[in-house]
């Protein structure tokens, strides 16, 4: 995205010229280690490049290093409060950690934190939460919380250079949109460190989509963002495929089909609902990048739509026609559109 | 939004010093009259301030013009290709009609619609689809599909303004985000008109809801739209119910919950899908502007996001910690949670 810092986990680099990565936290508890490695499984097959896990207690710090050597996706350990954590995890193996120097205690503690991630090359993602801000941060911006988070992250970037620590990422989140893009610009504007961006407790379904996808499309329009999350209330691959379709709408990122279909009207001579429902259901995992389906209801802007899509119909009086690269390739009567696609789908697959 | 001209349609302002307005289209034929109304008295009950309806035939102006003495909602009839509709449309009564003066044929048609329009002081909504962009359009902008969209905007504007007539909204739509955004921001600068903004065919679902909100977001932010259509291959509340957490997430209306979720990882202390669906269940349609709930997993945000809530709910070792506006209210065990909600919901809504 821009042209700052990179850092590098586990062959990943985030930042610098890279590609905006998409990343993910698992949901399952380190104490089912078996779970957690299937749903590592699963958001690698969906695009995921990194994925958090939680590391809230010290005898799960085994599962941990089961966990790095089976995730197909590298990963970063979520640690709060406890440096011992944080070094456990990185025994563990760990090529990330995800910390807030600000409430480790002590120096000493954040010193043999960095000085062990050093030794191992990890990364540390630092950060401020709109949730954990502190009386004092708050107080120091008069009710600003998008400088407050600004400056909650700024204490923890000086504490980490202190100690002569740069492989870092910073991050301020906030459930609040504007609060979270204005966090950001204040950060983009001051480092040059790659910035992990989402919109926190966003919450479920289309509400959580629809605040995720507002406030990273305008960062990611900004410039600013090398690594985004959409959190959800859903599972994690709801997440990863929320943030390839937030990517592909920006022209960032390819992944995915571009799913193309009109919101139907009283002009509507097909059921579109019901197709669209049923292309979802058949739409082959593998189809090539970029790939874009148009399923248009009427003659008004379905041909066109659907001549440009890599596979097109659209509603006729009669039934549909079916465009393929914007050629005109048969036409049918309703009921025997499902197989047809199904065949094609196929065949681009095979 | 901007401080640019203003229309009214049926009472409803657009543009000028407005809010940001949220519409729709009925999704139902105007065949089936009775349907009609129902689903517009739905969208009215969802929030829903202006919805298009399609004319596509002279024999269904009878049932728009018992449709415009039956909807709660000011409506737009949405006519193409054929002067004679647009005529009916207004001779029903219809406020506003949708038309694209480019495929009107000759310009008598043209003439004879402005000058009732102007007549029976309706607004006409004009402008163009990435779908309907002819070849000249696209030839003349090298291939620039967003340029051809400002210049075909730009060739329905002086139609009308030849008539003399003003009372404008224009539009530029297309399925492709970045396409849409830069064509609007041409229009922008260019016209002092209400705009109506939206991605078109966005698809179903989240990956519409996405692609909506990224457009949408992308241009509202630049100062650019005043009434907005999410498409989604879904139903209109859907739509609605997408435009109001999209200006919600700007901070531009308040209409709607905002309900602050954790995503939930390995820490969660109670099982925050499952008690965030019960509480989508469960909540009432007339709480006030800007109500705000949040459900929580753990300690780590989960106290503090929760007391910045109206409602907040947050998971702790034995249950759960329930505020009321910032404040402590109590305690429990998971099990009670869900009738304490219902008679605190019941409550404010009392």
């Amino acid at each position: 995205m821009n042209s700052g810092k990179s850092v590098t986990i586990d062959g990943l680099t985030i930042g610098g010229r890279s590609p905006v990565r998409v990343e993910s936290m698992l949901k399952t508890s380190l104490a089912d280690i078996a779970a957690c490695i299937s749903e590592a499984e699963e958001l690698f097959g969906c695009g995921c490049e990194l994925v958090r896990v939680s590391l809230p207690e010290l005898e799960l710090a085994e599962n941990l290093k089961k966990l790095v050597k089976n995730s197909p996706v590298p990963l970063m350990a979520d640690i709060h409060f406890n440096p011992g954590l944080a070094i456990a995890a990185l025994e563990a193996g760990c090529p990330s950690i995800r910390i807030n120097p600000g409430n480790m205690g002590n120096g000493e503690g954040l010193a043999k934190v960095v000085s062990l991630a050093s030794e191992r090359g990890a990364v540390i993602r630092i950060g401020a939460n709109g949730g954990s801000l502190n009386k004092r941060q708050l107080e120091t911006a008069a009710g600003d919380r998008a400088a407050a988070l600004a400056t909650a992250v700024g204490e923890q970037v000086r504490l980490l250079r202190g100690e002569g620590f740069h492989d870092i990422i910073i991050s301020a989140k906030s459930s609040d949109v504007m609060e979270t893009v204005r966090a950001n610009a204040l950060l983009a504007k001051k480092y040059e460190y790659p910035i992990h961006i989402g919109i926190t407790e966003a919450g479920p379904g289309i509400s959580g989509a629809i605040k995720g996808a507002a406030g990273i499309a305008l960062m990611l329009a900004q410039g600013i963002g090398n690594t985004i999350r959409v959190s959800l209330t859903a599972p994690g691959k709801d997440e990863i495929e929320a943030g390839y379709h937030i990517l592909r709408s920006l022209g960032m990122r390819s992944r995915g089909v571009d799913l193309i279909s009109c919101p139907t009207c009283g002009r509507k001579l097909i059921d579109v609902m019901r197709l669209v429902e049923y292309v979802q259901r058949i739409l082959p995992k593998d189809l090539p990048e970029n790939f874009s389906m148009a399923v248009m209801g009427c003659e008004v802007n379905g041909p066109q739509e659907a001549a440009q899509a890599d596979l097109g119909v659209a509603g006729t009086a009669d039934g549909f026609v079916l465009f393929k690269k914007g050629v005109p390739f048969t036409t049918g009567t309703i009921d025997t559109l499902p197989e047809l696609l199904k065949t094609i789908m196929q065949d681009i697959t095979a």
